[in-house]
């Protein structure tokens, strides 16, 4: 059985719990803490060099790290994933825009606020990350004035990419009520069939 | 025909012309410079709202952004990009690899040292991208240690994308010199057929 290594509190290990949810694929989790060093040891980076969680167990021996990579392999030849060319290039143009443009401000900031053992030592760092996200935030915005989810007017793993860190920005000290648009998306993406809540 | 807005030294746009020029593809090139605000220009921003090079114009008015999302266009359907599912995500896991652990600290280390217009006041910035940078670059020459290529031994775009920055990786301060299957890389990767070496 499919097995995930993952941190339940993660956005980006959420997201691959949302597909496997979506797609009814049964899995098995297991917990990883990195504050504990749990992605430092020689197990582990045995399954993943580059030492991050989440992982996938495609079979024992056989391991799938980076989660929008997972995403791609979990969705493929599902309706997660186009079958169309460009369709399929747009969701991973989403994909890279979520890692690059997104994820490095988000993610980080929330971080920083909420699991960094000492979060006031860390307040300078975690608002220099504000600007960035909003930038990204503003661009998603956009996008879903005129858009419904982020590819071809249907659920897929861009939105789920997306809404991982993007449902809990709030932690992160972004303030989400200036983006109307980016707000009636996350209910929709909360409306979906298989649809499962970060834990807390 | 297929038109690249890019800026001809960004190891971002110069990976669409090494898998354009690998893939025999007629196509034009517009240079784009940033530093002259030529990202932010009303036109560009239509193309690519979060105004970042490359974009590939696909007709006009289709553009797809995002350098990996590009490659994955181009290669879709080509001995670039294999067919096989498990393949096909391990090459993205490099591409996500790519833009998440090796651009942030090597591309950006090579701009602050290269073409800012102060590089001494980016000098501590730049240095403290050095350790993170260090850690891609180990986490690939292990890998390439006991493989020829990126995925399954073959030429792919994991081996274009991830080319793009560590050929240039000294130039952000980064001595390649500790990493020998990294340097018999790039060596294999420049003996490929349609090879194009990135213009001064």
């Amino acid at each position: 059985m499919t097995r995930v290594y993952g941190t339940s509190q993660s956005g980006n290990c959420h997201k691959v719990r949302m597909a496997l949810e979506a797609l009814r694929l049964p899995y098995q989790w297991t917990e990883i803490d990195s504050t504990r060093g749990e992605t430092r040891t020689a197990q582990f980076l045995a399954m993943n060099p580059n030492g991050k969680v989440p992982v996938l167990e495609i079979e024992p021996g056989n391991y799938l790290p980076e989660s929008n990579a997972i995403l791609c392999y979990l969705a493929d030849g599902t309706p997660l994933l186009p079958g169309d060319r460009l369709a399929r290039a747009r969701v991973l143009q989403w994909l890279f825009f979520e890692q690059y443009s997104h994820e490095p401000y988000i993610a980080v900031a929330r971080f920083l606020r909420k699991f960094h053992p000492d979060p006031a030592s860390q307040r300078a760092l975690a608002e220099s990350k504000l600007p960035g996200g909003y930038r990204a935030l503003e661009v998603m915005d956009r996008h879903l004035e005129r858009n419904s989810f982020f590819v071809g007017d249907r659920y897929s793993i861009a939105d789920i990419a997306l809404y991982g860190y993007t449902h809990v920005a709030d932690e992160g000290g972004f303030d989400l009520g200036r983006f109307p648009a980016v707000r009636a998306w996350l209910s929709r993406v909360q409306g979906q069939p298989g649809y499962v809540g970060m834990r807390a």
